[in-house]
């Protein structure tokens, strides 16, 4: 296995010409805390075992693995990012299809109009792909919150931290007639300061954003409403005859190793997920500012430091995408332009503002970054 | 592990109050196979492994892990249950997503009129959900194909051999401007004769029905047309983006399992998995029709021997389903009737059909198949 891993690192050639896909979300940076982990994170599952479609038939959500749920709603009780009493866990593939399930439950088959779907800009590039893709008559994407002039008929989509700027976000539209849906992929200590357990009507979490296991395509909501979280079940089991239990598993032991590191005595130094997580965002956003600053060129947000509940003390914000922003005149596209220096980024077309900015992964391996950094510096 | 599946059996109560559920076609009968083959299919994925998204960022289907697809492959050449050559391979969150995704990549967004989706009754009770639930403006139900008489602009699911009812299908729309996906869940050795392989457009394959599988909800499609495999890879990105990784590596070493069972020289008789499947249906097949005809109040489809190229002799069918048909006047629900000695089935109304069928899983563990056959029996 070692072998196989220094293969792929060898793999990432580091020559001018070669490509970094910075366009995603890749979260492929924690490996190396995986691999000091060991066989603790390592999950086990014989043939015979996990083969019926039932985790839980008594659950409502019955093919959610209560090993998984336990494991979730512990290590929420832990980092103190979101209020877990009288919540419904539902377990979906990915947030991604928690946030079509979502959709599915807040709406009306009935209506006679779609609901619309709205997010402050600039907004994850998928929300408006993931409202309108199927044609729904049941929903249908109508933009910038923050625009919105529409009736009390609409669904808003509030990212917090937002993918893709960081910034903490509280929903847009005060109309209380609405409904809302609470992305918190990001709401985690490696990221931003743990300000108080989130609590709102639908949260989303997922373990790509949360421990790096973007392949395991597990994620799960916190639900306030039992009608409501229902019909988000009833969504999975029309869309998939529910969530692979392999995957459930194996994130149970995941989510399980971030806790022991926290609540365990005895346990070592390095076995602290979060720990490692913020080190080396902290590690690379000093670096990527430095290059920014000297390059004259871009301008990047910048966040107050705050106190942390779960760290106890003030501390920065370190988000998993760069928003860049161009401040050269003679730069018309940013997209286009770090094309030219062989980085994809995503433009900020795809989040509803300008070509001017350009959302960059943080989250890739230390290979890649390192080229990204060295391509800015280098900028003529 | 011996002792939690001893607690399980343990767990199944057998007095005459036990509510018995066959109402979905759960293949839990084949762990017996996968407890005896051992460690052979047991799966380990060390914590830093497989945590990308991306499995194969140059193939156009990007999720999909090649050791899967080529296990998948394999096992189509050893059984002959498939034309594999020039097909693209997608993987999905079980062949329920297939048919989400086939839907939407048959269809146009830019349609005026959703497309009409038929297939021809008894069809599995699932289809017309799939295809309506989201209210999609790109297709719709449209019933029976048997009496469908619309445009040209239709999709035909064809389920072969078909759920609920084991028949050996062809499309029944002879109209060569309609479009046909072929549902072939249940086209494996322990269930029906190998005839040839299977040679359409587009073809659904799943781990469920083929190994028993079902909690991994890993399905696969076989693809001729580029554009309708790229269409179908591009609902699973905007539907869950991607599949679980962890479940495609345990699908490919059950599948490995399979397929080294009666490639490799020198495996024990007991490793050869289609053998011990159709040898246990054979015997709850004969058992079933034994009390069937002694009760005297229901009937089963007939089947003809054919010859079977896998096996090399004459075989039976023997199908996942059992589709009892009352010949009791006195019973006008047979659903109802069944309820009311504690076996829950499935109405022959959510197949399209009346109420005097139901659907039986023939695939649930022994213990379950016994109090089932007790019952019937024991009928007045």
């Amino acid at each position: 296995m070692e072998e196989k891993a220094s293969t792929a690192i060898a793999g990432i050639s580091h020559d001018r010409d070669s490509i970094i896909n910075l366009d995603h979300g890749d979260p492929t940076m924690f490996e190396p805390f995986w691999k000091e982990v060991g066989d603790s994170a390592t999950v086990v599952i014989p043939g015979w075992q996990k083969m019926s479609y039932f985790s839980d038939p008594k659950n409502f959500c019955w093919f959610l693995e209560p090993e998984f749920a336990n494991e979730a709603l512990r290590l929420h009780r832990i980092v103190g990012n979101a209020v877990t009493d009288d919540r419904h866990i539902i377990v979906g593939v990915g947030s991604t299809q928690l946030i079509h399930a979502a959709l599915f439950a807040l709406s009306s088959t009935e209506a006679r109009q779609p609901v619309n779907v709205i997010s402050a800009a600039p907004y994850y590039s998928m929300y408006s792909s993931i409202a309108d893709f199927m044609k729904s008559g049941m929903f249908r994407w109508a933009g910038d919150a923050a625009a919105f002039n529409g009736d009390d008929n609409f669904i808003e989509l509030v990212c917090s931290p937002n993918n893709p700027d960081g910034e903490i976000r509280e929903a847009v539209c005060g109309n209380e007639a609405g409904k809302r849906v609470h992305d918190m992929s990001y709401y985690w200590p490696q990221y931003t300061p743990m300000r108080r357990p989130a609590d709102h009507d639908i949260m989303l979490f997922t373990v790509s954003k949360a421990t790096g296991h973007a392949g395991t395509r597990i994620g799960w909501a916190l639900v306030k409403d039992a009608e409501v979280a229902r019909k988000m079940g009833k969504f999975i089991e029309m869309n998939t005859i529910g969530v692979s239990k392999d995957s459930q598993v194996r994130a149970a032991k995941i989510l399980k190793v971030i806790a022991d590191g926290y609540e365990l005595p005895d346990v070592e130094a390095g076995s602290k997920f979060f720990h490692f997580g913020r080190c080396l965002l902290a590690n690379r956003w000093k670096r990527l500012r430095q290059a920014i600053e000297a390059s004259g060129r871009f301008s990047l947000p910048q966040f107050p430091s705050e106190f942390c509940k779960f760290f106890e003390e003030h501390a920065e914000t370190y988000p998993g995408f760069a928003w860049l922003r161009c401040e050269d005149q003679s730069i018309v596209d940013l997209e286009v332009f770090f094309k030219t220096i062989n980085i994809l980024t995503r433009s900020g077309r795809q989040f509803g503002v300008g070509p001017e900015y350009v959302r960059i992964s943080m989250l890739d391996r230390d290979a890649n970054f390192d080229v990204f950094i060295k391509r800015i510096s280098s900028l003529e």
